[in-house]
C-alpha cells in the first residue's frame, strides 16, 4: 500500500452556523469545541483510499476519543505529539448563505512552538500533504523526508503576503500546489485565475490546482490553459450545512485517491489527476453535509461509489459523431 | 432548415473598460456607440448555426450598415422596426478585474412605446428566444406565434421584483428560462441554486439554465438536481476584454445550437440540450475576447468547431473502468 503523509493542524473549533432548518431561518446556532484542523480533515478524507501517516501537534485538553477514532480509520497517529498546553483553536462566524465566513478568533497555542518530527514510517512515504502552516516548518518536513513520488502542498493568503520568499523556496521543491481563487490571484498577480495559474507554475510547482468552493475546481498542468487545463464542478447540493474543512477534504481525497492509484500499479498520469479532482470534490461534498468532519466518520465506501457515479453523469456530454455543418 | 425567432434589444453601449494590456494597468478606456443590445448578441450567436428572424425596434439614428451586417450574417431583419427618436442606449463602468459593472446610464428611448409585431416567417418559426424585456411584452409575443417547438425566455432582477405577477404568467408558457445566479437566487428564494431551480421549475419552465459568468453554466431538467443536473465549465481564457453581451450570446448560441439540431432530423432530448449549453458556452468566449459584437462577425464555423473541440478536452475525464476498491 502506498502511504500518505500528511501534516497540518488538528484543532477545535468554535463554529456559528445559519440554522439550516427551515432555509433563510435568519437564525443562528454556536457548535463549541467542534474536532477541526486541516490535517484531521485531510487525513480523514484520505483514509477511504489509502493508509494515512499525521504529523501534528495537540495540546493536553484534546480527547483521546478523536485519535482512536482516526486510528480506527486507518490514520497512523504515532506522529501526533502531545504537548502541555492547548490546542490550536480557531473560531469563526459564517454569513447566512455560508458563502463567506469571519475569523473571530485564532489561538495558536501549542501550534507556536510545533516542530514536525516525521517518524520513520512517515518517513519513506512515497505521498506527501503539507497542509496550510508556516512554510519553514513545510520545508522542515520536506527535509526530513526521503523520495517521495508527489508532493501537494495548501497554503493561505497570511503566507503569501508575509513569508514571500519562503514560500517561493518551497514552490520550487514541490508538484501541485493546492489553493483557493484568491489566493491564486494573490500570489499569481493577475485576476484572470488562467494567466494567475501560469505565473504560478512558473514559480516552480509543474501543477496547480484551483479550488473554487461551490464552483467546482480547475487542474492546471501545462505551459498554455488551452494545451490542458482541467475543470470538474463541484457536487451541486441542496443541503450544505458546514463548509469548514472542505477545502482539506477535498486535498485529502485528492491525494489518497492518487496513492490509491500507486498502490494498484497504476501511473499517477493526467488522467489519473483529473480523476483525483472528481475523487476529492466527492469527498468534500459529504464533509459539507453535517457540522464538523462527523459526516466523513461515517461515510462508506458503497456511498462515495454512488456519489462518484452520480457525479460522472453531472458532466457527461454525448458528443456529436458527426462535424457541426455550420452556415458559415 | 427550422428557423429561431428572437425578440429583445439593439441598441447603443456606451462602454468603460479596463485598459486590457499590460494586465492590472490600473487604467479604464471609454467606447462610445458601441452596437449592442440582448437580440443583437444573441442574433450573431445564433446565426452560426439556424436561420434567425429578428424583432426589435431602433430609433433614426441606428446605422443601416448594422442591420446590413446581420443580414450578411443571415438574420432577417424585416422584423426590426424603425421608429423616430433615438435607440435604446445604456451605459456602464467594468472594475479593474471585469468581474462587476456599474450601470451609470439606461435611456429606453424608442424602446418605451414598442409593441413586438412579428412577421409571418416569425409566428411560425419552431424556436422562439424571448430576450430580456418587459414581461407583457414577452407574453405579447407568444400570443402572436403558432406552434413553437422550444420556447425559451430570459429576465433580470428589475421584473423578477416589479412584476411579479406578470413574470409568473410568462413562465406557465415557457419551456426553458435562462438566467443568472443573482436571479435564479432571487426568483426561487434560496440562496442554494439547486433550491432555487427547483422552486423555479415549479413555477412553470421544464428546465431551467442557470448562467454563471467565468463559472460556466448549470442546466436544471429533472424534480431533483441528484436525478439530472448538468454542470458545464466556461471556456478558460486567458485574454478577455469586454464581457457585455456574453449571457445573451450564450441564450443564442444555445438556442442556435438546438434549431439546428432539429433542422438535422434530431431530437431536442436531454442529450442534445447538454451539447447546446456547451454551444453557447462557447460563443460566448467568443464573445468576451473583443469590445462590443465584433468578434462574432469575424467568428468562422472552423473557429466554433476548433474551440469545442478543446472545451470537449477540457472537461472529459477516462473514468476507472474497474470499481474503486476502497478501504472501508
Amino acid at each position: 500500500m502506498s502511504r500518505l503523509l500528511i501534516v497540518g493542524s488538528v484543532a477545535f473549533d468554535d463554529l456559528e452556523l445559519p440554522v439550516p432548518t427551515p432555509p433563510n431561518s435568519g437564525k443562528w446556532e454556536m457548535h463549541k469545541d467542534v474536532w477541526g484542523g486541516s490535517a484531521s480533515y485531510a487525513s480523514l478524507a484520505a483514509s477511504l483510499f489509502t493508509p494515512v501517516d499525521l504529523v501534528a501537534v495537540i495540546g493536553d485538553d484534546f480527547p483521546q476519543a478523536h485519535l482512536d477514532s482516526l486510528q480506527t480509520h486507518g490514520v497512523d497517529v504515532h506522529g501526533v505529539e502531545r504537548a502541555k498546553g492547548k490546542s490550536f483553536r480557531w473560531a469563526g462566524r459564517y454569513d447566512g448563505t455560508l458563502s463567506s465566513r469571519t475569523t473571530l478568533d485564532t489561538q495558536l497555542n501549542v501550534f507556536a512552538d510545533f516542530r514536525p518530527k516525521i517518524p520513520a514510517a512517515g518517513r519513506r512515504a512515497p505521498f506527501v500533504l503539507l497542509g496550510n502552516i508556516h512554510p519553514a516548518l513545510q520545508l522542515e518536513v520536506l527535509e526530513q523526508i526521503e523520495k517521495p513520488k508527489l508532493v501537494v502542498a495548501d497554503t493561505m493568503n497570511f503566507w503569501i503576503t508575509g513569508e514571500r520568499a519562503l514560500l517561493g523556496k518551497l514552490l520550487e521543491k514541490i508538484d501541485v500546489l493546492v489553493i483557493n481563487d484568491e489566493e491564486a490571484r494573490q500570489l499569481g498577480g493577475h485576476h484572470n485565475v488562467s494567466r494567475a495559474a501560469q505565473a504560478i507554475r512558473a514559480m516552480g510547482p509543474k501543477m496547480l490546482v484551483v479550488k473554487r468552493g461551490e464552483f467546482g475546481a480547475l487542474l492546471f498542468d501545462a505551459p498554455s490553459s488551452e494545451q490542458s487545463t482541467f475543470f470538474a464542478p463541484a457536487y451541486p447540493l441542496e443541503d450544505v450545512y458546514d463548509p469548514t474543512g472542505a477545502g482539506d477534504t477535498f486535498a485529502g481525497g485528492f491525494m489518497g485517491y492518487l496513492a490509491h492509484v500507486d498502490s494498484k500499479g497504476g501511473t499517477v498520469d493526467r488522467a489519473a489527476l483529473r480523476r483525483a479532482i472528481f475523487a476529492g470534490s466527492a469527498m468534500a461534498s459529504f464533509c459539507v453535509e453535517a457540522v464538523g468532519p462527523s459526516r466523513l466518520l461515517t461515510l462508506t465506501g458503497a456511498e462515495l461509489r454512488a456519489r462518484l457515479e452520480a457525479f460522472r453523469k453531472l458532466v457527461h456530454v454525448e458528443h456529436d459523431a458527426e462535424a457541426l455543418s455550420l452556415l458559415r
